[in-house]
């Protein structure tokens, strides 16, 4: 006997039930995605290191999965360098390709690649699975989804406003009741300069995202500890303290980071944003969260994290304003925004809160019991109709013992199944039984349709 | 300035409309596998090498794509292994992981892991993309799409019928005429042992294969220089030369092969398949080829190939019954019958007949200009109205120059452009050019979206 097979540790099988439910979401995003008039594209799974490396820092680097060259790897390798297990200097001799990591720096390469092609603004939507060679462990896989849409080449403030709406929509759509925190880059930075830490901004934000954890006492001694004069830290009490409505808290720091023109700026930026989207209405609620510091080495303007309220989960979509995706690859300038849904923690919350409609569930509508060659012939044409019509259905596909065939029935939870035998054949009836209630009925070919409707 | 951005070659970008062009290919497949009861599975894109090797041959071992194992890979090598060259004997140590090379190994792989929870017979559809360290042509990718339905636990020919019609849904859908070409493995034994060659079945469909191509004779040296003796060669002349229609040469096949128990058992199975396929009613031309020799390796009844009929190009699906797909990982006696649709040939296809529905092209049903902040914000109602509708549409981000936000709606092929400007904002009306006819109308916002449809 072979060894039993397995899969790679971090990676996951999707069994019928579990894709119908992740195409459920999927379909879901990319409905509204479309909608909205965000283009989808794709990218190679494959992507050149020399397009990957450098752009998700060292630690990412080490978690790219790198791809063998084909034919003799060896070849460009010096044994004395295998006799110092240099293995870093090296691995660039064996593999010149990397599965992506994630779909942004694929798509800044996109674009860069194909800017003589696109119209800008470029409003583009991309669902596609990444990799990563991270340690895998509960809610994190080595293979997952992310769906983003992305604007670039708009400053526009309605973009943000666009993509909040799509993030209601999503969950709206959903069933899953969210809350949308929003910070601003620029209201960080006044923040900083605001207290005389300029170069503090992200030991300041790594402090103060920990205030809901471990208390005010406690971020004020990390942030000591990080460097900040007690000055600074006093400097800060008051924007720590900010309480009130959305409005409330808005004029609160408008009033406290006056002397920074660049803080003002956030502020009215997130004024716009928050008070445009809720004038056209948002079924989420809205927050503002100054410790929010999500993806702070290059979000340049608005930051947004989504949680689920029912659910206590890390954050389910995240996105933010950024102004140089391309500088990378030679094409400074292009400021964008955008959104990236995490399918898989969507996928999480949606089994703990059960919220799937049913016919997610559902395979086939009717399934024919097969009684024999005459009788599944008869039965087929049944089938053709039905199918001909739109009705999901299928024939057992062997006259097996009855237990056998109604097990496979019911394991596929199909709401009716159908019988053509002898006297069915003889009459041109079906006799149908209803698996909710276990009633039976005869009814013509020619109804069947309607009767399963 | 950095370099111009590239991607691995045989790999490709999809740009918005390649995109939704090939989602129209992958939708009318799934839709179809969805009403005839298959139902969706997902793999990781990385299996185990054990899991891979072995099981495509010799050059399929090469044409895998292997993983770097994560951290430090060089820690099993031995120096005077690389000094030796040795890269084959090598690879094992630095990989364990590689890419897929189809779906049907990693289906295999699933239904032995998932054995005890699986109920048969197992409809399965997968639509994934597979990896293949081909060398890149015209036509062949390094990555590129299988779009797969089988059962397994079923050994009725009710499934190929289904098969077949499935193809003929598929097709149908899609507007392209197709021939379906069916052979059986059996009928190639009966053949090989009718001529007194049974171990030389192999060597006469490769032959035979290529009657059309290079004639008779040219086929008749070629079995003789593989090794057929004369009188077996004179012993195939009669079933090369059978001719008619289907039903016809069936007869004849039938007649020739009376001396072969298997032979006649492989007629047997192709007549129920045709006339039960007949019976329910094909668009598609159904055709005999004793010389269709795909997948002679694994195929043990039914050989199915489509040929498009008005575009030369291979094979666009291919398929068969396999009798032990899943005993090489420890599962043996599981008979399966399946179909693989490829998908970027098919995309060829539909390109060169220009087949696309014109809604795979269009993005946004309608775009609304922007005139200036207080416009965009009453835009932006009446475009969130026809979302809420389910019309797509979006609003011009910037407030651009006017030949530039028209520039953009031309590219993206909108049929319809909305104009809020500070008459119409007085007015509660927008301005609605028809981009077709470029008519212009006034009409009312909550009466846009009946204007739009």
């Amino acid at each position: 006997m072979a060894q039993k097979p397995s899969i790679p540790k971090g990676t996951r099988d999707f069994n019928p039930v579990e894709t119908a439910r992740r195409n459920y979401i999927f379909d879901t995003i990319r409905d509204v995605f479309a909608l909205y008039g965000y283009r989808p594209i794709e990218t190679p799974a494959m992507e050149n290191l020399s397009t990957l490396m450098g752009k998700y820092g060292e630690e990412g680097d080490k978690l790219l999965f790198k791809i063998l060259n084909s034919g003799d790897w060896m070849r460009g390798i010096d044994p004395a360098a295998v006799a110092e297990g240099n293995y870093v200097a090296n691995t660039a001799k064996i593999s010149e390709k990397g599965l992506r990591y994630d779909l942004t720096v694929p798509f800044a390469r996109f674009v860069v690649q194909h800017r003589n092609d696109l119209q800008l603004p470029f409003k583009r939507s991309q669902i596609q699975p990444v990799w990563r060679a991270d340690r895998p462990q509960k809610g994190r896989y080595r293979e997952f989804y992310q769906c983003d849409a992305d604007v670039v080449g708009s400053d526009s403030l309605l973009n943000e406003v666009e993509l909040l709406q799509m993030i209601d929509a999503v969950f709206s759509r959903l069933g899953i009741r969210v809350c949308i925190k929003l910070n601003n880059r620029k209201v960080l930075a006044g923040i900083a300069e605001l207290i005389g830490a300029p170069d503090k901004i992200v030991d300041i934000t790594v402090a103060i995202d920990k205030l809901d954890k471990i208390g005010l006492e406690a971020v004020n001694a990390e942030l000591v500890e990080r460097g900040l004069t007690q000055e600074a830290v006093d400097a800060l009490q008051p924007i720590l303290a900010i309480d009130g409505s959305l409005d409330e808290r808005l004029a609160s720091l408008e009033k406290l980071l006056a002397g920074s023109e660049t803080g003002l700026l956030g502020v009215r930026e997130l004024r716009f944003v928050t008070s445009a989207t809720s004038e056209l209405g948002l079924k989420a609620v809205l927050d503002l969260d100054v410790s929010l510091a999500r993806g702070l080495n290059y979000y340049t303007g608005t930051i947004i994290e989504v949680k689920a309220l029912d659910v206590a989960i890390g954050s389910i979509t995240g996105g933010g304003r950024y102004d140089n995706l391309t500088g990378v690859f030679g094409m400074p300038g292009l400021s964008g925004v955008g959104i990236s849904f995490g399918a898989d923690r969507i996928y999480d919350v949606l089994n703990a809160l059960d919220l799937y409609p049913k016919e997610t569930e559902v395979a086939s509508t009717v399934i024919f019991l097969n009684l024999g060659e005459k009788e599944a012939l008869a039965s087929m044409k049944a089938v053709k109709e039905l199918r001909d019509k739109g009705i999901k259905c299928e024939l057992y596909p062997d006259a097996a013992k009855m237990k056998k065939q109604m097990a496979y029935a019911d394991a596929l939870k199909v709401p009716y199944v159908a019988i053509i035998g002898g006297s069915e054949l003889e009459a041109g009836t079906v006799t149908l039984k209803n698996m909710a209630d276990g009633t039976q009925k005869q009814v013509s070919v020619s109804d069947l349709a309607e009767a399963v409707l």
